[in-house]
């Protein structure tokens, strides 16, 4: 298995993914609201890329089926249900419903990697979920860091990290790691143990606790608590 | 002091690097080969993007002044007076010389940045007057790693990271990292004491080994063994 991370939120070429499971990562918060979302129990999952496409979509849909969530410029959007803190969505409010969200980096990070063999949902949430079913497939892998506005992100990448160091660490055979995939890896090593430190040391992480979402932080970092693989398909996030 | 890296290398915005100080990294092989060469008593070098421009340039020189060097593929090219291994650029090749240099990655980075208020050289060999270089301009710095064929390259940020672990470490007051130098500064710190570890490591050091260049990778990975701050200004690199 060769393991590659795309180290800055650009679309990459389509036949290189082609043929690839991509796994898309933004720990703060959009994939880690995804993953919490689901393993409450909601049905699914649609990401869009702007408000006014959340709005329109939801009017297709029985109101009483669906919820809107997400932000914009990190904050609550005015007319949704719900924001981008993982910790709203739990299963009194989600479960059985359909989410549609949009946020500024993870809900389009899912269209830019659209032509890959196979999208699966990251975050520390369900980070062993992840390597296993990412093993399961058989093929090579492509991380992909959500970022931070078209920036590297730190946070994003030391995630992309642990996977590959629990990939490895399952005593799969034959792992090639490139350039990009060995530093994500020793930026993990780094900070494991305390994975808070990472996300309060991050631009991003410092962002949200000068808005007041502080609490979010040591929420997203908490590993393993959903075993659960959610998979992008057809505009759609869902457990297959 | 703000300090970026730029972890792909691509052009960075105009508006981003007119005010800032850029350094140029390509420690396998063109800017150690540069700085070698510079402080062997070169005169001048003049970075080209292709085989063809530096043989019309050489034309423009009497022939005694000016020597030929670079790669194409790793190899050395036919015709050209020296190779790409920082070790042939002795002084009694290059004293007094003009160098006209064309390689895959390094010689390209130059013009990429080419913005910038100012454009430094720099590599393991003169990694503590870079650093002492850059502080002195009163600038933001954005370290430019010259990258592996347009991919992310290990080693140039690992050298990226000893120059920002320097700088903090000569106790510059109020440095700003961004989510990308902090990361450099911490390969950096993982490889501390042994570069020749993340130059075998790197997918082009593996390369230069294969096709025989292994002997380059210790050479490459001596530190401050070149008092030098090389200056890349209106398409010269001088000594200024």
């Amino acid at each position: 298995m060769q393991i590659g991370v795309q180290l800055l939120p650009s679309p990459p070429n389509s036949h290189l993914v082609s043929n690839r499971v991509v796994v898309v990562i933004d720990v703060l918060r959009a994939t880690s609201v995804m993953v919490h979302a689901m393993s409450q129990g909601a049905k699914e999952i649609i990401p869009v890329k702007t408000v006014e496409t959340a709005f329109q979509m939801a009017k297709t849909f029985p109101r009483n089926t669906t919820l809107l969530g997400g932000e914009k410029d990190t904050r609550r959007i005015e007319g949704f249900d719900l924001g981008n803190s993982p910790k709203e969505y739990t299963v009194e409010k989600v479960r059985g419903k359909r989410l549609i969200m949009t946020t500024t980096n993870g809900t389009q990070a899912f269209h830019s990697v659209s032509s890959a063999a196979e999208i699966l949902v990251g975050s520390f949430f369900n980070i062993g979920a992840i390597a296993h079913g990412s093993i399961e497939t058989g093929k090579d892998l492509l991380i992909y860091p959500s970022g931070d506005e078209g920036r590297f992100s730190l946070e994003d990448t030391v995630c992309g990290g642990m996977l590959i160091d629990r990939i490895i660490t399952r005593g799969l055979k034959q792992v090639v790691l490139t350039d990009a995939s060995h530093s994500a890896r020793t930026l993990y090593q780094r900070f494991e143990g305390n994975l808070l430190e990472v996300l309060s040391l991050s631009r991003h992480g410092k962002e949200l606790i000068d808005r007041g979402y502080g609490d979010d932080l040591p929420y997203c970092a908490q590993i393993d608590i959903a075993e659960i693989v959610p998979v992008f398909r057809e505009g759609v996030i869902r457990i297959f």
